[in-house]
């Protein structure tokens, strides 16, 4: 009774358009009423995530319902930064579950690219924890810094890197050049990949997903459809990278998928087709590690061997991913759930080898610090059963107070480190940013005043400038020196040795 | 088995605080949770209106996860504009009722106190409608617009009004005289009321909610404790005052208890006391009558006869309304909760002649275009029953296409007006802002070029200017010519007579 099923779906073509963000959700949910047996909903819940600061409109939710000409029902809007839009699609499985509205209809948008690269960029840089965001790291920074750490955990070369980094933009924008609603509809090859500018090592234009303007809708129900929401789950991490315990993987995403597949009552191997937060390219090599799709560190492996091409068994990103169908920041999480549906319901361009049982959408927002997992089945001869009953109990996190900032030690080690070289205003070119790791094995973000040198693992100093924090490598050199200076120390010398002789025989 | 009960409640002091706002919201939730007999909660859901700006922040649900040492944990944001609060509480029963989760902390802060009031008021202005918002208006503006509709419809003189309207801020002053959690805690005389200075009339400083520093947090549970949500009601209406049908109503409020009332089987007469959104002493009293405490046009009497006085049968923001607790826009809706919850105990130094069986909060988004009401119940001995049913079908607004904007006609006449002394950059006070019927029936706001003659019904010359339009009241005396003069015109002249005959024997 309790079951939550899938109804219409539809979004507008992403990209740059000239439509308003009220324009663009109203466009979207058109289509998914008109495609959809139910027409009139009880209510709508909308996820985007910064509309006030994009677009300077607030009140979202009821200028939508105006809109829309539906003032009158019901509408709030949910925000979990840049997986808003998954985050409204889950409120709103709950609030048909609960029997209170029979049918929602859900939203997702975003209105970017009318503004320069340099104020969007500002605006997406607020999800990033404070003293990391005022060294200038901005997304792709962080983006970047997880990626050498991952190569350097894996042991992959440089070069090792950049190409499947390649063959996971590669495929994306292939997946992307037989979708209509794509931001970018057509196939690159390794030469285009490689000679795309450097945003932040190791990543490239092409590992980056672009400025987009788009939305999409979705009609929840608790009528009996083809599609159903079998499993939803949702975690948090650390919003500061500086916090996490590891950095090659998001605990979030981990969370999530538990709580989802538990509630689906399958494993990841039941999983046919994903749609997966590929903001980075790295990144959705790690999600499809952390949603047990590979092992830990063999998510790159699975790249390679061609496993999440279309015509592998574990088709990644059909879409295009937010790499070639674009990134409309609240938009992603519903026009993840309209494309899994079209997929499964065999629509769209878009076609799958096998007809597909059961498919997963992963959203992440922020750095990895909100996501969510949906798990979407068919019902056709399905039996399906009450899913809404609270997980087993398990162990919670313990309320524990937040350490104090402790101011850091003078001396340090390179964590992880990137060379950014499209920085935010204030910030010239090209920055290098580390995560130093100090003597009290505190992290704190630093800018670097050398570029050279930078490696993980490299001692540093460190000290404070303004409201942030420099750090300067100590040359090979230097370390050597003060390596030998520091066995020297051990070894006393016959000079000591005879004062300390002296020094007995003096004492009484 | 699906109820859902209120657990642990706390808030902050409310009024200018040092904190941030994750602070302040982390002291909330501590309060709520050690107050609590559910202690381990499994999700966060945060009512806040516009952090990003306020404060500079994103990422928000994350951010407090991480703060009060529960990273891992689902968490997200909800916003309604000024409900957002309610709103947050709402998803979170739904999340509980559908057996998703067990037990939800509900939290709602804002922190605006370090902002200058023409940067605040700014960023309150973005919830108004576009055209409204070019000409000038602000949130108190077309407050007072609406109260002057009232005075007019209701047949109230400009002196009953003036007192009236001093007896809701007196009580709700007096009221918050003895909330320790109130940022006024001081009784006013009618001559400090009427000694302040006029916002916009017919407004004055003590009719208007001021800006606040604040975080309130609930928990809500499946599992029994002395108090239940019976009821919750959401409704919109329109954004724009010109697009209303009534202005001496909010629509929005109807629905949302409506819906409530159905939900917990009761009408409004089995409510014992009530916090409702006082944003502007007015709307106190237009939505006692909204919510069916009394008759349209009858709060006004209420009030006057001490009806929702402490010693009154229906008392109103016992706890001293948003005008004397304060109002950090994000917090309030939660805050109404704590606020109730705590006089259905019998707890803090607020207490009630009688004790109370039921109570009901009612916020307010916006200018009322994203309202929420929710119905508390003691469960002891109450046979708490399956309450989370959709509501019967009933008739839907009918999606229709938003009328597209025309150019009004060049005349019309006043249908409600102000003026404003608290002007927003770049407006000269006093700042005359009509609402406009023009020769078509559409409704524009204009700015006046006259600040003297205006009143409702008054004819007016409209033009555009800029971006905006402009009003010229028509003199007494040219009115009075020109209806002169169209009454001349029907009266034929003796010429025209002559030439008709002459044309009629002309003619073959």
């Amino acid at each position: 009774m309790a079951a939550v099923y899938l109804a219409g779906v539809g979004m507008t073509k992403f990209g740059k358009s000239s439509q308003t963000l009220i324009g663009l959700l109203r466009e979207a949910a058109t289509r998914a009423l008109s495609a959809s047996p139910v027409q009139d909903v009880d209510a709508l819940y909308i996820g985007a995530m910064n509309p006030e600061e994009f677009t300077g409109e607030s009140n979202i939710a009821a200028q939508v319902a105006d809109a829309l000409g539906l003032s009158g029902l019901p509408a709030l809007r949910v925000e979990t930064a840049s997986s808003a839009g998954a985050a409204a699609l889950h409120t709103a499985c709950q609030a048909v579950a609960s029997g209170y509205y029979r049918h929602v209809l859900v939203l997702g948008g975003e209105k970017m690219t009318h503004l320069s690269t340099s104020a969007a960029t500002r605006i997406l840089a607020e999800v990033i924890e404070r003293q990391e965001r005022q060294c200038g790291a901005t997304m792709p920074a962080l983006a970047a810094m997880i990626t050498e750490r991952y190569r350097k955990r894996y042991r992959l070369s440089h070069s090792e890197l950049e190409r499947i980094l390649s063959l996971v933009a590669m495929k994306n924008h292939l997946n992307g050049s037989h979708n209509p609603f794509a931001q970018f509809q057509k196939p690159i090859t390794e030469e285009t990949y490689l000679s795309s500018k450097l945003v932040s090592t190791p990543l490239r234009l092409y590992d980056c997903s672009p400025m987009t303007d788009g939305a999409a809708a979705v009609v929840v129900t608790a009528e009996k459809t083809d599609l159903f929401v079998s499993g939803i789950g949702q975690g948090t991490g650390p919003v500061g990278l500086r916090e996490r315990e590891s950095f090659t993987c998001f605990r979030a995403t981990q969370a999530a998928a538990e709580r989802a597949y538990q509630m689906a009552g399958i494993s990841p191997k039941e999983i046919d087709f994903a749609e997966v937060h590929d903001a980075f390219t790295p990144f959705e090599i790690i999600s499809t590690e952390d949603l047990g799709f590979f092992p830990a560190g063999k998510g790159w492996q699975a790249v390679e061997e061609g496993k999440t091409s279309m015509d592998g068994p574990l088709p990644i990103n059909p879409s295009g991913g937010l790499k070639a169908r674009g990134h409309p920041i609240g938009a992603t999480g519903v026009a993840q759930i309209v494309e899994v549906a079209l997929r499964m319901r065999g629509e769209g361009q878009v076609k799958l080898k096998r007809e597909p049982k059961r498919a997963l959408a992963q959203s992440t927002g922020g750095l990895g610090a909100n996501n969510l997992v949906t798990i979407l089945e068919r019902s056709n001869g399905v039996q399906v059963e009450n899913h809404w009953t609270p997980a087993p109990p398990r162990p919670r996190p313990k309320r524990k107070a937040k350490a104090a900032e402790r101011a850091p030690s003078e001396e340090g080690k390179i964590e992880t480190f990137t060379m950014l070289y499209v920085t935010p205003d204030g910030f010239l070119p090209p920055l290098a940013l580390a995560l130093i790791r100090d003597r009290s094995g505190q992290l704190i973000m630093a800018q670097g005043e050398d570029v050279s040198h930078l490696k993980i693992g490299r001692e540093v100093y460190l000290r404070q400038l303004g409201g942030g924090y420099v750090f300067t490598v100590k040359s090979q050199l230097r370390t050597v020196r003060e390596a030998l200076k520091k066995l020297l120390r051990r070894v006393p010398s016959p000079a000591d040795r005879n004062e300390s002789k002296r020094g007995r025989k003096e004492s009484p």
